[in-house]
């Protein structure tokens, strides 16, 4: 049987070195032709699995609790907003709910790091996906400084007991590291600078992130050393090639609803009394 | 020149009369075949125009404010959820900003009947999308007294207020009842009875709001003609054909933003100077 994407894509046990992992590999899928011919089938099925997912919260006597959470992180241009636009482009938005982190509004930072995050967790049955994350208040805030070691170095543990608590609640989670490289994050930059409709994307400020490119690295390192749990592993998924990107995303996913395994939920009504009913009326 | 879709769907001026205006029609295309050989292109132009909206609204010096608010309402089985999956589908999700208005919390009832709808406008660049929305203050409240009339009964004036407020700030409303016969509404909820993977969308309550299919379609016709204005008209959509009923929504959405005609914004920024920053970190 062919490994599974968790498999090939779960960071290692050992402490990573994001240098040694490879940025335009493609594991499981021999070339882009192949990936593109197997989207659609691929899409078919992530969508069959959403909507079971959805519907098993809703209807029988029982509804079952169980949402996913998509965690999306990786340096600027690394594809998270591409990602959402693909992984959810295929599931019906009624149970998708996406939330796009920017840095935090003076309410966020007067509470809890983590307040924000909870109002923005999927409901039972839906599929939750972050564009950035709780994970940014142990990157750019620890690159950055802007708290103190003392704040932000007990959040890795904060953060596995949060998780720990959404997945005895019934939420999966599925934290992806969109790896790059340098070389590809100046091309694409470049791109967006070559492009009359991709001029509003650029930000003076990357280019600022980018010279704390090792920095970042590092702290992407630490990040998915402390975090990489037994119930939130994070995977660490080839960027360079937005189609493998896609692919392997979509292939994640649908490996995790089918471990879920949702089932259509039985009536909680007597079907040939309604019938009767609807016929009547 | 074709006439729009616009022209051809808008609510007539005299009073309406939902039993003579047809549910099966397809105003605008000849066939089925047609329609679907057409949707891939009209999907493009509805994705690029709604990135313009989304792009014009952050880059450049003075962000545009504009934004779009798809008000989707119709009986139960009419095809709102089907109509969100399907324009929203080819959009960038990050734009879009969609809602299902339920019956309304206890929170909700402790407020004014637009507290909820304030809260879930779409902002600048956005297209928001509402399945169910403020009309149902006039629909399900007036058919079954939920409040007394002197309190519904001001409601069409307040919400053309409203909606007068919400595109003076540049928010363009498109209202679509979704028509369809009570012949079909059976079929659909028959169907729904008859599969397996549809039994959790049923609900007993269905039938006895079908019950009451004149006092709804009243209740409709009231509201397309107390609130459909030159600033916010309704338009009749023949629902009868999921295919029609895609085709023709879509089509008034690429001609909504056709004429708030969104610009890609010019960059705020030194471009040489930006290049060189990049080729040089």
């Amino acid at each position: 049987m062919a490994k599974s994407f968790m498999d090939r894509l779960r960071a290692p046990e050992s402490p990573v070195n994001l240098t040694k992992l490879s940025t335009d590999a493609h594991p499981g899928v021999s070339s882009k032709d192949d990936a593109l011919k197997a989207l659609p089938e691929l899409g078919e099925r992530l969508a069959n699995l959403q909507e079971k997912l959805f519907a098993q919260a809703r209807g029988g006597s029982e509804p079952a609790r169980n949402s996913v959470l998509l965690v999306l992180q990786g340096m600027d241009t690394s594809g998270k907003g591409g990602t959402v636009k693909h992984v959810t482009g295929v599931m019906d938005p009624g149970g998708v709910h996406i939330t796009s982190f920017k840095a935090p509004t003076e309410e966020e930072l007067s509470h809890d790091f983590l307040w924000r995050v909870r109002k923005a967790l999927p409901g039972a049955g839906q599929i939750g996906v972050f564009d950035r994350s709780h994970y940014e208040d142990v990157l750019i805030v620890r690159v950055r400084d802007l708290v103190p070691r003392e704040q932000w170095e007990p959040r890795y543990g904060l953060i596995n007991e949060f998780e720990q608590e959404l997945a005895d609640q019934g939420t999966t989670i599925v934290k992806c590291f969109l790896h790059i490289s340098r070389d590809e994050q100046k091309e694409r930059l470049l791109a967006r600078l070559d492009d009359p409709t991709k001029l509003w994307k650029y930000n003076k400020g990357d280019v600022d992130e980018r010279k704390l490119w090792p920095a970042y690295q590092e702290a992407y390192e630490a990040a998915i050393n402390l975090t990489s749990t037994v119930t939130a592993p994070w995977y660490v998924i080839p960027a360079d090639r937005k189609w493998y990107r896609n692919f392997a995303i979509t292939n994640l996913l649908i490996e995790t609803l089918e471990r879920i395994d949702p089932k259509w939920p039985p009536a909680d009504y007597d079907i040939d009394v309604e019938k009767a009913r609807v016929l009547s009326s």
